[in-house]
């Protein structure tokens, strides 16, 4: 039984400090909020005093035994005091979730300015390894879910909008699923969820997903697995990322119960396609340009968007509608493919599901004709590919050389 | 969607290349483990040309922005490649049972000799972050646990041997109570149990407690809980502290299922009192030294352990009974309230209750007479005593002063 | 292991012969079940041959041992071969839910005509026995039940429809209650279940308690429980009684939970009023009839009982309302309490309440003024109440001689 | 919400009467029990009056439908007073159990004297209808059951005692199986269970399987499940028949788990052979008698069974044992085939699985050295096989005809 007594009785006399710590900022304004997170980010930063004297006992430090606890003791000093404070919020039974409401208010009131980026990195850093992948449940979520737990997914929805508990049952219908990750301190909180059709081929639009009135599939019939949409629902857990194990976890999942499934592919938005379109030059938006879209060489970038929009929806005849069509679709393909932030994708989808090692596969035309698809992406979806096969190969081409995996269709619209 | 692509496609990867390594592992045996982690151990340490540059880096850094990054990096290069692996058996089903696994191998395999170290060092960091104490789910054991349960308190009970099942049960009955810690990881294996008496008053001899032909009491007619067990199970997780959490914990529970209980005290060894004793030198333990304990000042010290054991059960007049025992208490309480190994207690179990805020109540004679307890303790037990209202005072008197609380009949023993 | 033998082997024989008569029953029309019914009930009833030889046996047996077995054998006899073949449904996994669908196919086919009635009392027989009260389990439902069950609250909620997952939302809200029964076999499906709602007062109308826009309460600051909705949900369960027991399971429940409740008082429609009012005659209907009501001793039934619900909703002076609430509340009062059919209540909800032990308490002027509700309870809305310490007391002289229970205001209006 | 109002009222006082009478017979003695069992049994039995009314109603009903109610009117006047009293035990959360102890304490009370037989026959029919085989659970039991659940197998076994904990472990491993069926109304009681083994071939004797030095099978690499001991725990259930369902049951299990078993068979003890062989005349012991066994056809009863047990057992030369063993085997398939009671086998054991359609297939020497078997059977155990294939078919031919399945080896043991 004998306990190291390092920590001795602190812990009981830190429940009761974080205790009253906690009931003070639950009842704060962000006024207060802000102070007080002010506050923990200026004055319990680590001591750059103390870094200085373990720096030089590092480099003092000859041998290999004075040098290991050199090392540790700098590492110590490294740590921040506020991040031991932090750490101990994990004694209270509401303590992780507090945590995780903390971060989002941080990230609500600090936004862009940046002030509380050192208090910001501690958090992230402690909640990071709070919430390692290793730690959290998959579920499926369905009709069976209670309706508190299925309230919040129309809450959280953050693609496709879930208009109504009908629009809800048909996404978890018997060829549908819906999948979550769930951490064992916050049993009721979806913290990233995924919803996923299965078909008997790789979906172009999804409108025909939504669409309450389709007939129902017998899964064992299915061929393919779309992820059609995947929801972060934790603001504070922002930077933290479960997104590419939930992918793999599901398919895993779904090939056990569906042998038959052949194809995981996502529908997936291009969210920055417009907004990069409206930011290019004459040069590179002209190439090919069809006649019907002159306008998009002048006037100011609104006007023109709204009328590339109108385009695209709008009655014409075939030639002109296959000429428009065309166009977009290669500066689709030019935008996914080529342009970069650094040596990342530019898109922020993209970027997601390329490092993840899925290849781009099909540019859909008239895919999401929501408000929101059409500002956005132009109407565009893409199909990802998750292909079991090559998956590790196209992360190794991406992380080595940056390149970017895409089918042969794709690049021949680079090429045209 | 926009997940950060940080470590995007590792996981995938990372799952392949652990399991790789497990599967070696599981199958070596210790020749092999400890060439394996003699090469974790030096081979993927931090890398002191890295820190190096990243120490310059820092003190060269002249404004609060830089200064912050060159931070974080110094902080990322302290922490060694073999953290990080170790960190990804997470991902792996059993990742987490199977790295206790392993330092319980490196304890055993390097024991003392410390070759090792630094690997124990970063697998300490790891499990005690992982089995933070705000993680472990605290559950009653009882005898509606599964036989697969209880064979394991068989067989983990590391203070009081349980002989057979019907032992086992008798301290699962109704005026019994037993509980654990379980992380949601290894929902299968106690971490650490505490085993309680529900009493009428403090227990004197822990083979009262034991003793199956004892009527079981009411235990709503209880007034004292009497802490008589604890045990640490994994090896592995030396050093990782969860004792003082667990009883704090029980202590709670226990006052809200039986809100007649007053004490909450353990009946504890007192493991290092007999090879203390035979340490001392005749001036130590002369002074009011009984006549039938003359031996004690000479001969060699296993003859006079064996011979002084015998003196406490042998059967004597009554006077003599009584200066033996008197005698004994009397080291016992200088043993147990004046002998430090720096500021702590020398007594690991007495370092344990003490830095807890625990106070030392009474010390019972002839209160544990099996060869272990009389070989180690002279048959002494103790009780200490968790007294709500003063654990946070003697606490912080025994942080801040060195200052052991004891009853007033303790410090009597040993003004003497 | 010494097995009676008596069905021995019968059981496997009997489920292959159950699963295809259930395949063969399944895939059927109605016309078809009709003729299954049919012969059911014709072809596998009692034979009179045996029970004709059984009850010659039974007059001849003259002493105790032959009589006993005697009757035994005219037991037997008595039960229908069908009796027998139905109560092997329950060999089969869905076997009591298949045969409680057969009985609602049943009344469905049946109805009034009675030609099944010896089949339907077998079944009956048969089903009561299975969902013997003790049987059955009760839980609490609320906004964390599934989403698979609620819906079901939506589609059987009888008394006061539920308009959407909002307004459900609202009646499983914090002072808001919902219990229902289960039986074993059919884990999914409530077979009854009530509303309560937890007041400060006993509610004198429906739609208050329904409104979403009303403060929820605290339900430990709540006096009173309102049970204003009650609902049996499977016709094949029909003159199988659940309600009287739900009622007193869910009074015990809510004491332990709340024991500041004082008050267990429904608020129940009065559904045969308005029908009865139109067949009373002008002398009846005729005492301190208000003029503004003259029009109800003439013209066509129809007529009048529209006008009168006009009459109700309308505006009027102050004194002319007073007089139509007045005799409104004279009329319910003698309906309610005098008039019989055989010894009991006329009204079938008064009947069940009275004949529970219940009091009547309150008569509430526009208590629900939903178009149903004006149209069988003129808009009235009774409080029957649950005293704990009368129950008995009232259900005996229920019994004994047909006295019902009711408050002094309600007698003093059938004296007016 | 119309309830019928039948029953209105009558079940809380109904709850209270039987709660009065629940707490008047826990506290009795066997003498009180006895007076009160005495007192239903006489009192409250059918009134014989009203039978006789009810019959003479019936004889001159003339049409179907007063026939009918007349049927009806019978059938109620048919079931006791006590019955209707002892089916309200059901309304007490205790009341199945209870009930179920009753009948156990008036099965030891009235034991062979019949004097209550016709309150055992209320009672048993009561039972039946609750513990009909639709509405039990069956759940495997495994080391990783409760020890209180363990604890009562130990008790139960009634076949092969479960001498130890480490007994009881080595019937639970991984190539053992142990199924019992529980109901709901008593969740921690098995109502019987039952032992499997599964191996690579049929077993010859329960000493191997009991052995816990064997090594432990693959349970995938089995071919043949043995059921070695089969245990019924309820004697207040005695009569009501379970056990040919549950192995129904137990083998569909086990062959969704296991496809790649083969052959089902028993290993079963004969535990009427030995005090029938004593019962029989020289005439038929003679056949074949070796000289060895000799004494068989003289002496008393007592000697000649313990020196045939002897003479099993004892050392002899190969050709004596051989003779030996033949005759037994003879003698015990004679007792087995074509000893009689009525229609059915005088084997209890044997009476059970051929009526079940099991076929015998094996007689094993030495397969039950135990002083049990030796002295009931012999030292043999026999193997009835469960065939799927011929079970319809055996228990077809059994009812039909009478004929007893068995093997061409055991025919031939007749024939010779």
């Amino acid at each position: 039984m004998h306990e190291s007594a390092r920590f001795g009785g602190h812990d009981a006399v830190a429940r009761s400090r974080i205790g009253r710590l906690l009931r003070f900022y639950r009842g704060s304004d962000d006024s207060d909020k802000r102070r007080f997170l002010t506050q923990l980010n200026e004055a319990f930063g680590p001591d750059p005093q103390l870094i200085r004297v373990a720096i030089d006992a590092y480099l003092k430090a000859d041998e290999q035994s004075t040098r290991e606890s050199a090392l540790e003791s700098l590492r110590n000093h490294l740590d921040s005091p506020r991040l031991k404070l932090l750490g101990q919020f994990n004694l209270m039974p509401e303590g992780v979730e507090e945590l995780v409401r903390m971060r989002a208010d941080l990230q609500r009131i600090d936004d862009g300015c940046g002030g509380l980026a050192a208090l910001d990195r501690d958090l992230m850093r402690l909640l990071a390894s709070w919430f390692d992948v290793g730690f959290l449940e998959l579920r499926r979520i369905g009709w069976n879910s209670s309706a508190a737990l299925l309230e919040k997914l129309i809450r959280y929805e953050a693609v496709h909008e879930i208009t109504s508990w009908s629009d809800l049952r048909n996404r978890l219908d018997s060829d549908r699923r819906c999948y979550a990750f769930f951490h064992p301190r916050m049993p009721e909180e979806p913290l990233i969820f995924i919803e996923v059709a299965l078909l008997r081929e790789v979906a172009a639009s999804v409108q025909t997903i939504l669409d309450e009135s389709q007939p129902t599939l017998d899964p064992n019939a299915a061929n393919v697995a779309v992820f059609y949409s995947i929801s972060n629902t934790q603001p504070g857990l922002k930077g933290v990322s479960f997104g590419e194990f939930l992918i793999k976890r599901v398919v895993e999942q779904l090939q056990i119960e569906f042998p038959g499934l052949k194809i995981f592919s996502t529908l997936s938005p291009v969210p920055g396609f417009m907004e990069w379109l409206q930011r290019q030059d004459v040069e590179g938006l002209g190439r090919n340009l069809p006649p019907e879209l002159d306008f998009i060489v002048s006037g100011d970038a609104r006007t023109r968007a709204s009328r590339l929009q109108a385009a695209i929806v709008g009655r014409q005849d075939r030639m002109a509608g296959r000429r428009i069509e065309d166009w977009t679709r290669r500066q689709c393909a030019r935008y996914l493919l080529t342009e970069r932030r650094g040596n990342a994708p530019l898109d922020p989808v993209g970027r997601f599901h390329f490092s993840n090692g899925a290849s781009l596969a099909r540019i859909n035309w008239l895919a999401d004709n929501s408000p929101r698809g059409l500002r956005q992406s132009a109407g565009l979806m893409v199909n990802y590919l998750y292909s079991l096969k090559e998956i590790e190969k196209n992360h190794k081409m991406y992380c080595d050389s940056g390149i970017l995996a895409a089918s042969r269709q794709i690049r021949r619209l680079l090429d045209g």
